[in-house]
């Protein structure tokens, strides 16, 4: 290995001019050129395998062929790529495409907002609206949730290390037990009903409810389908907006374009960013049923609201959610994913390895919250990528491109194992 | 007119599909298609010359064809398009370049942050950072600014409308007049001291002070370099951090590539985005003076910090400023628009005409707010995009591309004294 | 009763000149004019049985014997009445008497701090001086606290109505479920303590955990001996101060002077007011281990900290609890109380009533909310003087002095059992 | 001088049980005992002349002969002594008495509030009040205000020491330039106006202004009539409330019973304490024009809103506001105040002494501030107690009973000059 580490590029650059604030380069050390669907070279023609596609960014895997030419060609003709948020034809065929192919047939109504380029964008444009469609303050979010790093997305997000970068108390949120947090027996819909419908509970009626079906950075908690439901039910009771943040957990990630489709909820608002762009570009969406979607011209802007490569990319993309065959392609591969973590649970019982999440994102939670650290860099050293996530990181996390070929799933699969071998050496 | 408007493209897609936050789109209203350096085309095949710049998010033009051929090459070759915050060649060289070009001509040491891809989140880093570093939480920053719409930024941001849109307080910040606010005679720099040093003031020591050198969205309100001075001094002699948003000025806009190079003053913080990705790709910097650099890793992150075409972009986009000739090209442009506008004031006394801003960013204030937009309407009927600022909209503002070609500057200027002949009409 | 309304002092002064925010005389619809221990007499001459004792704050009655003859004294001998925080023989002797008679018989440390003569006084020093020693923020409390109407105590009230007078948003406080508040079977301490422990819960270290042994606005819960315990372990573990408001459950209330004692817990801060003053004169105290004592002077002040007959009247009191014969007293009384809430509840089946407190605080916990509100209106027609508590004041509630003759307590029972017979017809 | 502090009362007790909070007893280091008007004695039996009156609380003398039999007789006789907010006798012959005695004869028309029985209280309850009428958050205080030290009056209090020891940011307030503040030339007034109507300004349109007309704590700054009117009409024609804080400047400070009367203008709030309760007692008043006595019964309330003892006390002291020699009394005090400051000025030019204030409440402001310190330590060993005041502590400050008598008042002014002539060997 020492042998391979005089050979790698250099990080040099980075070390000297890069803030130290960057983190992933400090896991991967390598400098990466090309990358193609699930497949990555660094610099010095060293080929990795990515099962983080970018955090969930490259659902469609690295410069997806399917839409690499248009941009090409997008580019070439002049097409407009900066436009704030005037009309172009660009966002013209993708509001249609989206209407056509994502929302009707999901019996879906939603205005689409384009809030800034970014999944925290979206979420503090949702938040906003919340407030002021109901003229309410507070937030209900969940312990372990993820919502972004700005400052009214932060307050949504329970990380205290990501919290306490902030330098402020954070303001207007309330944190609840997401479900099953406080064990199977204890119903944590149930408790935040109580506490709403408690004039003495110090829980204020609050202006939405913002959740993740799955939470991807919180470490894989997934919310069952019933809970779901309830939680729907006690907003809509209640004139509370429900806000599904499906950033990381929309445009397949799950199983379905939408996470929330599987419990047959309608939230009022949805966040999109990450892979809504198709091609790892910038873009993000605020979905608001039209009768909420009460905005005054400009309430909410940004300059970057008009990425048009990213609108050419994002429509071309939708194009895998016609005709039915990408769904059992994702279950497909999301059993195989299961199958391989099963059998690492049975074979290192000593580890009391938990399995978490579903679809194309699962994970094993460690007890001991390290082994998720040295295998995920067990995996780097024979060119798997793959994060950890958790309050403690104690889940290795694996999220290939959606479209990952199957034979190099297996691949990565299989240096999972071997990793994981290692480790319990 | 009528017979014009009857052969524009609809709107109806917006109109029907689009949230109801959407606005540039309002005043211009067309469907635009393509774009090369300040000329846009619509789908209707009308052709508009741009003194609007996407906000100043393409001052190097539109489509530059300087930069892209090589992001038709980086595509076409698989170059890694999203990459968190991983290393890749594509940073490496341009964090190479930029030390190289930008910052080491100008005697200037920061490390470099990639914040997530615009400006809000630059300011957001920005403000966490400064907090950190002091222990404080304060931020102070001034009358009519304009830092951006997440709840961070937005609470350092002035206006009105744009704030209420939070539905919630704005926090740890406190406004203080800008250079000039108070009419001449009272000097607002010697005014922030004296409550800074009065420990009864109820002003806090803050941790930055937060300022833009010129005020875009403000209404082109100009620091003096004198003014710009005394800030920095106060800030460094009690150990407050200063931040330049540099955002909207920065690249350029107001003739050199830092707007605050020409009072000679270096910032604690810089906060780069729009024009900084070139090609009007979403990109964002944050500079930081390498003592203040204690940024633990992660503890700001996103996921859209590493697009790579935007690097690509913005790599090429440093060259205009290596040989020293842009900048006098600048000065030539920028004397050609106030010579203009100069004459519009001369012309017509009746509207109390204040001529506003520098370098490619200058405008008409007018007394009676309305004429402002009007004007901007007249102009756009003319084929010229131009648009209003200012706490009343009372501000016509001209920024072109840095780089339109001399003649169409010409042409755009000439349509704008013909609106304001048919304003006064 | 016509009859009884006609002859009535009149509430015409106080309909006409005093603000609408005025509550208990719209419950209490006479003009109060003498008072002896537990008997009131209004204009009229109507006599009342007083199971209400000022909301707890004339514990020793009203113009106790014992202590009116020591205040008349004082005022004649021109003894110093108001002194600010300058020292006097008055306050001298209280504390004297205070650290011989209380603190050291339970062998508590504590340095005395005189916050200003109210309870959310007292409390607001309190969460000043836990977020000075432990550099946090967050204060954690309880679902259905009562901790005072100013800005900083109000955070950490329950009572949305009374939350909601604030017009602001409440900040720096976090409620958590109290002891029994989601079942029997939900461990609200262990829940508690998981919250802090897991770094994504987004519920942050406090400063403090602030709590009332037993709710008395909120409805008369109790917290069990073994749950304060764990509190005061939880606390103790993770050094975050535990304050115990003993506002209006201290001196005696509970039956014992501090409530906490009977936890064998040893709160960091206790705050007393209400009848720590012993005649009903406004007072209030801040304990504080000596090791958190870490005020600067004047940190916090007020102007009537130095209400010199308060601490007349408080030397006096103090008295009671020399010698051990006080709390077997309080004990029988409490028995008595018991006995006949006991017999209420067996012979009214229909109310699903559910007996709540202990000692001199105890009330009957209606299903129908209405019936506690009858109850007390029934009972005030026969000249006893109650109030209902909880969220939805849905408890009748009886703390008469604890001084009260044992013959009027009876005659007051008897009221109750009529007034309750009544409700019933 | 030793031999005098030898036989002083020793200050043990207090060191050893009183928190370090304490400040008065640091600066006045005796055990007082008696008081009599304008007179104290310590337990050593050493005399002492007042030019403090409590802070403003003791206006009309200590233990006032005038009112001292009338609390003896209401104790004597049981009247009521601690009444929440129920009707007595002793507050409708109060409410009564002020409206014939107070309001009437100055054409006020306020309802009365009782809100607990400090100033901080009827603060808090004025902010609350005109948050909800108005809808609105943000109060306006001004530089180097003092209002209290609950969490949300310390908002609005300028000083750093005492709003850094809240340990939380301070929410809901915005400062502004006091009269005078940025010297002659600036009219505060008018930026302030300028502030409200710029959109951009980052200056929210606020609840109330909230001020007081003349800086006690602050440094004896005083408004002039002219900008207490403006601020009046600003507040006016945009439907801010105007609350006037006359806690320490009301009952007859200022040499009317009002602060503002001089003016001419009519707050909408009124908050009064200190001298309220004629005796020294615990009370406080905010007095609201009915339009804005919007208060839901109970929404703020207070354990000791009905200090009876108060009430008669306070009854009493009206008296003096009737018959119209009062004010003349205290004109003609005021000016033997200033005749001998100024002569101090004169003596003294080495100080640069500013005199400040007016009425009974006047200041030497020193450019040395620790001159104000040396000055009243010099004072009080000569027997007379006075404070300093200011953000530095700069002004050494004179405030008198207003009953004191005029030869006793020669004799402290006499002290005063002595202390002055030994500061200055």
């Amino acid at each position: 290995m020492n042998q391979l580490m005089q050979k790698s590029p250099s990080m040099r650059v980075f070390n000297q001019l890069e803030s130290e604030v960057r983190s992933y380069c400090r896991s991967f050390t390598t400098v990466f050129e090309k990358a193609q669907n699930a497949r990555l070279w660094d610099s010095g023609g060293r080929e990795y395998i990515d099962f983080f596609a970018g955090a969930g960014a490259v659902n469609y895997g690295h410069n997806n062929l399917m839409f690499k030419q248009r941009l090409i060609d997008y580019l070439h003709d002049d097409g407009i790529t900066h436009s704030l948020d005037m009309a172009t034809t660009a966002k013209e065929t993708f509001l249609t495409r989206f209407k056509e192919h994502i929302l009707e047939p999901r019996k879906l109504d939603y205005k689409v907002m384009f809030p800034g380029p970014t999944g925290t964008n979206a979420v503090e444009s949702a938040m906003k609206l919340a407030r002021k469609v109901t003229g309410r303050v507070q937030i209900i979010c969940f312990t372990n949730a993820f919502h972004g790093m700005s400052l009214g997305s932060l307050a949504a997000t329970g990380n205290q290390f990501k919290r306490s970068g902030a330098g402020v108390p954070l303001p207007y949120t309330t944190f609840m037990p997401y479900d099953g947090y406080f064990g199977d027996k204890v119903d944590t819909a149930a408790y935040l009903e109580k506490l709403l419908d408690d004039p003495g509970s110090g829980v204020e009626l609050p202006a939405a409810v913002l959740l993740e079906t799955l939470q991807g950075e919180g470490g894989l908690n997934s919310a069952s389908e019933e809970w779901l439901r309830q939680i729907a039910r006690i907003c809509r009771e209640r004139k509370i907006l429900l806000i599904v943040d499906d950033v990381q957990m929309g445009c397949g990630r799950t199983g379905t374009f939408f996470s929330f489709e599987q419990a047959g909820i309608v939230p009022d608002i949805v966040c999109l960013s990450k892979s809504i762009g198709g091609f790892g570009l910038p873009m993000a969406l605020t979905l608001i049923k039209p009768v909420h979607d009460i905005w005054s011209p400009g309430e909410h802007n940004g300059t970057f609201r008009g990425n048009n490569l990213g609108f050419v990319a994002a429509t071309a993309a939708l194009d895998y959610w016609v005709g039915g065959q990408f769904e059992p392609e994702l279950a497909s591969k999301a059993d195989k994913i299961q199958a391989t973590l099963e059998r690492i649970q049975a074979n290192y019982p000593e580890h009391h390895i938990e399995i978490r999440g579903k679809g194309l994102i699962q994970g094993l939670a460690f007890r001991d919250a390290e082994q998720a650290s040295r295998l995920c860099a067990a995996a780097f050293n024979r060119g798997l990528i793959m994060e950890t996530s958790g309050p403690r990181d104690e889940v290795a996390k694996l999220m290939p491109p959606l479209t990952i070929e199957p034979e190099l799933l297996d691949e990565g699969l299989a240096h999972l194992e071997e990793a994981m071998k290692e480790l319990s050496l």
